[in-house]
């Protein structure tokens, strides 16, 4: 059994995660914290966890939780915290996957312009992997730390990869138009994510080159390619509680036709167990809803040079607690699909 | 008092326009028609509406619609029945708001190419003006029949009219992302819309260059662009039953500033009374829910020459039945607000 | 024209008195607060105002308020502030429509078991009316103070009055099952408020004898039998922005048939302009949304003693907003439909 | 492993039977039928299934199935289709767990009564036994058929039991207020399904004594009692995919305290693996969503002798497909929990 901790487990994340983790048949989840609800079961906060998976929430600060023999930790924190706390685990030889955003980026100067604070472990920096297994599964079988990608990363780059490799679009001039269920913003008291300002409402927020995920959207597309690309990324909250739809525009560079282009999906992914190719029917997030997913298209619109893609991730799984497990079966050479189908 | 006649009055277009004639101080239904409900008491098939404001459901058949004293009929039906049976009020002098999308049209063959069937009255389409009073407010007024757009392309339309107008944008690379409630799609008995398929999920459906709205769209924008507009348009279907908002990517030819572009829009729209700009915030569908205001903002975007417009409508008001009233405001002299504020 | 003042129009409640009141042709809106915003125009807050209703809110404390030509004075505010605020109007003449809890009840005694907290104006009580127009229409006329009822009590006493006054139910064994929107919480920022929270879930809380209206709905009934009325009463939250559905559970004194029960109900309702009775359909919320109707049904269970009534509403229409205007519709002497159908 | 057939694998309980049984690590899927999509594999009707649980459908008219070597077949059919078809399976020593109702009633003429047609097998109703294994553990064990419990029915059998079985209340005054999601309705074509009918709105139906349900409530309950047991039950459609929460209002016989009442219950259901009890949280549907758990509570109302049963359970799962394998567990001695948790 891999012996897992979890930091923050009472966000929608870090429920999702521990969700999934008690239901692992090779995962024994040793410690799980909570600053909010230090001292409570998880039960009796979210009593939807069955009375087998339940355990007691600690506090980071407790040193109780240096006793527990650990494999790895996640996690599954505000951004920010993870980066003045890995320390403590990799000190003892633990493993760890960042759900946040911490450990995402190559370089601290490129985490500061998008997330306006220093990083505090830029030397770290070097040790993490992004954590996509379809684009980085041989680093992560071998890297210390992950960084699990961002939920809206993770639609993108998957639907976009494949484009890329082929050098067959033009970089400069993607644009994404991305769709949310609320659980994306948190489990925070906020007035925007009150149910009556939500409900029977679709909002655009933060859109052009703005948003956050931006950057690791084009670091991780950058590696994909010569070129550097710019990506218009347009989130839009959408009354629904899961599930992302990425709808991609992209310009070809030459006269691909759309036979071309599933191929080039066909050849990336056709090995992949969470990717879900079709060429006749759309992503929806319904369909991917509790799973660790991605459905992806990719349409050539007649008499342009334009293709779209359109994939569907769950936000909280492949989007984030089921990828950071895809992540820990991949490090310790599990089959990569335990737990998760 | 204006005399009107509604044909098609139990779809949710029909008892929209129901709803706000009955409570229009210069307007009273005389007729109003259903195939389906023949014989029942409006309030019979649509329980909120008022007891001051019920009457009974008559056939399109019915002889006895030709004996009222009718000033003007509102078609709200299924595409193809409006060509066939305008002919009998224009005889009698009474003038046509056709809501579905039968008068829209300039060219019958740009109509076929597009719903697929011959058009049977195209001579009355050189008599037919589109319905859109922020754009040809003056032939509305003189009219005989008025082609009420449809819901997407009043959203679209409206939003990019001041771009095309000021000629600042490619309109040959014109992007269109639309999100629609699910009103949109109709009270027939689809399996696509029954609450199960649709809660808890965003879906795409014709996106590129195939839906119908598309050659609406285009012949629209042709008529203020010198050069020939290519849109691209998604449409998803969204778990809300009202609202369209509408997210649209265009090039801009220039180094326009986003205050310049805001300029242009003030420009187009500052006496219009159901156009509301905001530089600050985004439109959202909630805050147009049952009102006829569009409400617009322009974005551009940094670091690339991409402006954004967001454009919200509710597609049963300003997108339907309350874009048919403020015509039949302007056919009739009354101030273009009456009974819709 | 009548000139309002709204005290905390930006709760859901205010807000809706302020859009309602704004589209009133004989009433004024001489100002309105919110401690919150104070400063901000109402559209700042909610943009779906339009912008011909637009003003800047105030601070209750600012003395400026004084100064305005006031006629009356609407709170919608949290329980207790009333109490302490009205002195100020009455001082001058102005009526009170007080939205809160603080003048429903006749004995200050009452309000403190059920509110836990002594009333600070004990003596006002006897000059108030609780304002529920189908059953004290007379005192509301020439009252100064008008306690507007509760939502869940509107839609149980307009669906019990017609009963206790026949005397024909065992009014010791009263049940009340409700089902209310989310808005009826408020706007505040509360984890039971998140729209995660929330969707698809429904959830019973207070049930029993314990949520605070059971005092206001026992209050009422009081007055309309010669015994002590006994109320059990369970509220449940329901994933939808607005309505109450109250289902009540009522035992039959004698043999009354359905069509009986139904004929006290039209001797007590057949002259109200919003109550809508049926003896075919059931109540529905969506049927009330957005207006001040309370459509009612009567049924008599075959085969026992039991008589099931079911009440629909918008809590937020005539369970709340709606209602005071109705109100002040009557204090002034204008037609009580005005500007409310 | 337990070769399992499933007839009507394509309604919203049949899928959710078939994906439940294709997660289940002890049973094989060997055959599916669906009348609608014969020929179709299930990924094509519903995407969500995963590229691993693949199969074709085929129709129940299909002599094929009859060679496939089968253990266990599941009705997921209308009512009236298991009855007529069951003989087949039968003959071949094939066991049937029928989920819809044509096996839950002992006495052919109450079947009758209920659903309004004569029983066509009403020889079998003597081998069959009602599948809700809190009850009738022993006699699933052995049995030939099973007729699996309608969803309302479970939710209300499993939370009044304890009462019956301690003899504590009046069975002849049992009201039942229960909301479901709507997918309990089925995924056929009625306008009533609709996702704008239905959204935003919560609504009764069949209230009192009329519901089919009841015949099988009050069967079930009777069981329990040496008095005949008469249920109001009130079902009301709320705007949520699933789940069911039924509220449930008793009289006391005598002066029972909640302590001992709460006591009941933990006698009936310590050791019930999928029964989860509490005393200080309310049930609600979305803590038992996509789970086979029965969620309860009682409550004793303060100054009066009346007590309420909240009961959550997820109508596809513990209230059909969950609760189905969770017989079929029973039936070949597996661990009762296998695949369900």
């Amino acid at each position: 059994m891999i012996k897992l901790g979890i930091i923050g487990a009472t966000g929608y994340t870090g429920i999702e995660l521990y969700r999934l983790a008690s239901n692992h048949p090779d995962i024994a989840i040793v410690f799980a914290t909570s600053e909010q609800y230090t001292g409570n079961h998880v039960s009796e906060v979210f009593p939807h966890i069955d009375p087998f998976a339940d355990t007691i929430l600690r506090s980071l600060e407790d040193e109780d939780i240096d006793q527990f023999e650990v494999d790895v930790v996640c996690f599954c924190t505000p951004d920010g915290i993870a980066m003045d706390n890995v320390g403590r685990f990799l000190d003892r030889g633990i493993k760890i996957v960042d759900v946040s955003s911490d450990f995402r980026f190559d370089d601290p100067t490129v985490y500061t312009t998008w997330y306006n604070r220093p990083h505090n472990a830029p030397k770290l920096l070097g040790s993490a992997v992004y954590g996509i297994p379809e684009l980085n599964r041989n680093q992560i079988r071998s890297s210390l730390i992950i960084g699990n990608p961002g939920c809206y990363p993770t639609s993108v780059i998957l639907g976009l990869a494949p484009l890329l490799k082929a050098e067959v679009i033009d970089v400069g001039q993607i644009i994404v138009d991305a769709k949310s269920g609320v659980s994306g913003a948190g489990r925070g008291l906020k007035l925007r994510n009150l149910f009556v300002e939500v409900n029977e409402s679709i909002t655009p927020y933060n859109i052009g080159h703005s948003h956050r995920h931006v950057g690791e959207i084009e670091q991780e597309l950058s590696r994909l390619s010569n070129e550097t690309p710019y990506v218009i990324f347009s989130p839009h909250l959408t009354p629904m509680s899961r599930g992302i739809l990425a709808t991609m525009y992209v310009r070809l560079k030459n006269n691909t036709t759309e036979d071309d282009l599933f191929a080039l999906y066909q050849e990336s992914y056709s090995e992949e167990p969470f990717i879900r190719l079709s060429n006749s029917r759309y992503p929806e997030t319904r369909f991917v809803t509790s799973t660790n997913y991605c459905d992806l298209r990719v349409n050539k619109v007649e008499g342009s040079n334009v293709a779209i893609v359109t994939s569907a991730i769950d936000n909280l799984v492949k989007g984030a607690a089921g990828q950071a497990l895809q992540n820990v079966n991949i490090m310790f050479g599990l089959d990569e699909i335990t737990g998760l189908i």
